[in-house]
């Protein structure tokens, strides 16, 4: 038995918890403020059998990966001297997690 | 040393909580969402001797073990034709624990 | 890789974390309630190279360790017969930290 400590952007949890529990995998999420990831983020354990750690890390990689998202820019639109001022897209990171496999000594469900 | 996590639910958290403190085992409650269990639950992190880890789980399990309770209905009554709508009782699972003991490579109180 | 879960008073939370994100580590803040410490606490997941625990022990310790604080006394004034009510300040301990290292199986990020 092993316990996946996974700490994950707040926006990521709600798929990364029901596609783990859609396959079976026990699973707690702990409220979890600041820390490895810039934004919000949510703390989730997840107990798994050794040999299905691998598919619970590719649930979490597939739905938390850091990707770029376009938003509209809270900065002052760049001015241009024929347009006047026009809206202005920015680029952030979101996403990403940070995961630590750690091992049971003893698993107990009562 | 070990560090045993116990995911419980809400209920059981103060009697499981007082219990272990009476008899002087450390603790902190973490707050938690969702999870192994159906309702509302609490991470519990308990750090004990390696041999007194049976004493802390036999108190989990005294105050945690999954157990029926009965309910009044939220549903709508029943109706039989002789005696009109007559209120229901429901039994509901309610309790339970996923406990996980992990090695601790190093310990300190500061 | 290990991963360092301390917990500490709330009120020393901050200090220690900023300090450890100048230093380049890691870490996530677990909302926790009563337990090792007597009042309000924090618990932070720190992840670590194995040979940089005691430097992120040691910042823990020079933040949180016990120490006493004067506070005004809350309890009624002690009374002398010549000076009448005189305000009393009484000794409290704050801080300290419990803190557990864990081995990490595998670590991640995504
Ligand atoms: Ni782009
Ligand atoms: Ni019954
Ligand atoms: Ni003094």
């Amino acid at each position: 038995m092993k316990l996946v400590v996974a700490v994950i952007q707040d926006e990521d949890a709600n798929k990364v918890s029901s596609e783990l529990r859609d396959k079976d995998f026990g699973l707690t999420k702990l409220a979890s403020t600041g820390g490895f990831l810039s934004s919000g983020n949510t703390t989730l354990l997840i107990g798994v059998e050794k040999e299905k750690v691998d598919e619970v890390l590719d649930i979490v990689r597939a739905n938390c990966q850091t990707r770029k998202k376009h938003t509209s820019a809270t900065l002052p639109s760049a001015y241009t001297a024929t347009s006047g001022y026009i809206p202005r897209s920015i680029e952030v990171l979101i996403g990403g997690a940070t995961v630590f496999v750690l091992d049971v000594d003893k698993f107990e469900k009562m």
